[in-house]
């Protein structure tokens, strides 16, 4: 039986299992909700044990527990790894949602409930697409692993550590992950690239104590005015960085790639009105999806310093520090660019103050090469079960997970993105467009078995 | 009877009265002290009616009363106002005084009180020498008007209305102010010049709202960046400030200023060290003094924007401000600095974003003329009490109280300082030295004689 005609006849099933998921309150920022956690996890391992798993073993960590299942045929055929999280972000404010957060209602074509889109409904598809196989075939046409974690909204925190001992247990050839968006309604979505990401404090220090301004003004320097001359001798006026050998390892587009941005549909002025700018902003010769995607970036999060509250007070201020954090893309490497920018800042630095640095975050940048076999087989995938080629874009974001993993296996990663931006992930009535979620299970199943193609003999 | 031996005569009565004048805790700015500051403006009226006023008066304000009182002699005499304040700092933290703020008491040649050096114990001495003249002579040498404030510490919220509205009544011919420090213990001391103030808030607007800096970082304009840029451009590296026209009216120093200032003692060395600085800073080929008190400055007061907690947050913030002062010199005016300012900050501001500008507070510089006649007399009459020639100095902070009564009468202001620095003004065990409240008393009798006498025929 062919996939889609195997989803229509479960149709119903298949909403009810995922309504069934949707039910459980698993938001695991929050202590209150620990037993909505564990019953989540606890109801997709029985879950799981009816599609007859090599293996399915929950994984306890400090913080929530992670649920690990595999579907092993023969060391010769490729092994995929579906990566997903089944934890969720707090619904509130709950007097905003149209119907309760954890009634999963349905209506306008979609499933509304926290998680629907972010990520319960997304990684089901996959889980449904296993179920397909298993009960038309017996078994997938490849090995497939399955990893799915609670911890992901609050950071992943038990993740990489977890990566790095069970590497052996987790090795595949390719990564599978739904956690993305569609660029836009009906058209199918690769993403290839995530910006990486490297984060500072900065304090700069010019005396040991406050000083009055009129008594001391033109004797001491001003933390933060040094602060400021540090921060402005970053980047230039037009969003360069100009911190020395930055752009080193910066790769430009390729002829591919630069095609696929140009083919995109897009609207500046729209996005200008929509984020009530003045007008964009950014380096001079290129576009707009170009710079939010693939060149590196420096901004200042955050400053404080001397006195903030209401009205004048005369205080010449010993101290000031800020929050700064550049987007790195392929190939900067973010202990490298962690050291040039420590560099440039002290050499910034005046001799009149003193400069302490912290590294806060760090995060490489992720490019997935086009032509790598599993990216080609979602893409195949995908434009037969879209009827239309899939579009390839990168994103401006970081998500530490997809490098961790890049970096852990060293395979390609597939992000096929089901959800659509404005379906109220992280806000009140989050959905999931049920056509998305069901042609997300034919998809996955053409995903699988195109990439087992790939490995025929 | 010579002043001196009349001081020595009395001096028992003297300091019993300073300390009944300290005992009334005058806290201006604290609602519990209200009787407090009420009765110490009682007993200031009950001891002026003793000392044969033409004239005394309780003038009310919406918060604490101004004391009046006058010696008219003739309007062909010169008329000296003597003003001064009666209210005084909070006394916290109570748990350091050695001796309770409100129990005056006598130790290693000192006062202790709150309120002794600033300013009670201070503007006294001219309340003595006022009654020496009455006392030996009947009446003091010229017209003498006395003004003293009960909002000093308040910011003098209700004297520039009453200065205004009573200008005739206040009209003289010089000010006499004991409100300063000696430069240096035993070092009579003149202060004949204060920095002004132009003191602005500048917030800078680049979004409608704080933004992903992952999705959107390279597009829009990063409000705290702009900022920094911004106020970076207002003054170089040196502490020069670069806003155009901003030295315009600045006068350079007199050769008889720039000699009263080269011949003042000073240790650049000390004061780095007691400052905390890595080295000093400010204006090339400017000494310290020169840049203290005599060149105009821009100081950054205080900074916000953004993500100011602990960790990391990749916000791209879409608003900031910061407060920003000019210390102000001879002949700048707060007016016109306040609207250079405002040109440079918004021809600094790229159409990337918006910018506002408030003004928060400004004041004039003041400089005293050294050959004015009342200045002379002050010269004169420190140099006969204290045996040495008093030194000239400026002070960076800016008194708008003078700058007031500079711009109200148009005469010079004495500024003859008697208590010296580290006798605990705004901080516990605050004391007053009584060689200088006597010598004080002296010094106040001379320069009225003094000055007198410049106006004989």
């Amino acid at each position: 039986m062919e996939a889609l005609e195997y989803v229509e006849q479960h149709r119903e099933r298949f909403l009810s299992e995922l309504a069934q998921l949707l039910s459980f309150p698993s938001v695991s920022t929050d202590p209150a909700y620990r037993e909505g956690v564990a019953a989540c996890a606890q109801w997709l391992m029985e879950h799981l044990h009816t599609l007859q798993p090599t293996r399915v073993e929950l994984f306890p960590t400090a913080g929530h527990p992670l649920i690990y299942a595999e579907w092993q045929r023969s060391p010769e055929l490729p092994t995929v790894l579906i990566y997903g999280h089944y934890d969720v972000q707090p619904p509130d404010p709950l007097e905003l949602w149209e119907t309760p957060p954890f009634e999963p209602t349905l209506r306008n074509g979609c499933i509304y409930a926290r998680g629907a889109t972010d990520n319960k409904g997304q990684f089901f598809t996959h889980v449904k697409a296993l179920e397909y196989f298993i009960r038309t075939a017996g078994a997938p046409p490849l090995n497939v692993k399955l990893l799915l974690e609670g911890e992901e909204e609050i950071g992943s925190v038990h993740l990489q550590e977890f990566l790095q001992h069970n590497a052996e247990l987790l090795r595949c050839t390719a990564v599978l992950i739904s956690d993305t968006a569609m660029y836009q309604d009906d058209l199918p979505t690769l993403c290839y690239g995530l910006r990486g990401l490297c984060y500072l404090e900065v304090t700069v220090r010019t005396a040991a104590a406050d000083l009055h301004s009129g008594v001391f003004g033109g004797v001491v320097d001003n933390a933060i005015t040094v602060l400021c001359r540090i921060l402005s001798g970053l980047r230039d006026g037009y969003g360069r960085v100009t911190i020395p050998g930055f752009y080193d390892a910066v790769a430009e587009l390729t002829p591919e790639e630069r095609q696929a941005l140009e083919e995109l549909p897009f609207d500046a002025a729209q996005l200008r009105a929509q984020l009530g700018a003045p007008i964009l902003f950014g380096e001079v010769g290129r576009n707009v999806l170009e710079r939010r995607w693939t060149r590196p970036t420096l901004d200042i999060n955050g400053i404080i310093g001397g006195y903030t509250g209401s009205g004048a007070k005369t205080v010449l201020p010993a101290q000031a520090s800020a929050k700064l954090s550049m987007r790195l893309v392929p190939y900067q490497d973010a202990e490298d660019i962690a050291a040039k920018a420590e560099a440039a800042i002290r050499a910034l630095t005046p001799p009149t103050a003193q400069v302490e640095i912290r590294r806060l975050h760090g995060a490489n940048p992720v490019l997935i090469p086009l032509q790598s076999p599993p990216m080609q087989a979602a893409r195949r995938a995908l434009r037969r079960v879209f009827g239309r080629e899939p579009v390839f874009v990168r994103e401006g974001g970081t998500i530490p997970v997809v490098e961790w993993m890049q970096r852990t296996f060293g395979v390609p990663i597939v992000l096929m993105g089901l959800g659509l931006d404005h379906e109220g992930a992280h806000a009140p009535n989050e959905h999931f467009h049920l056509k998305n979620f069901l042609r997300g299970i034919v998809a996955s199943v053409e995903f699988l078995r195109e990439y087992a193609r790939t490995h025929e003999p």
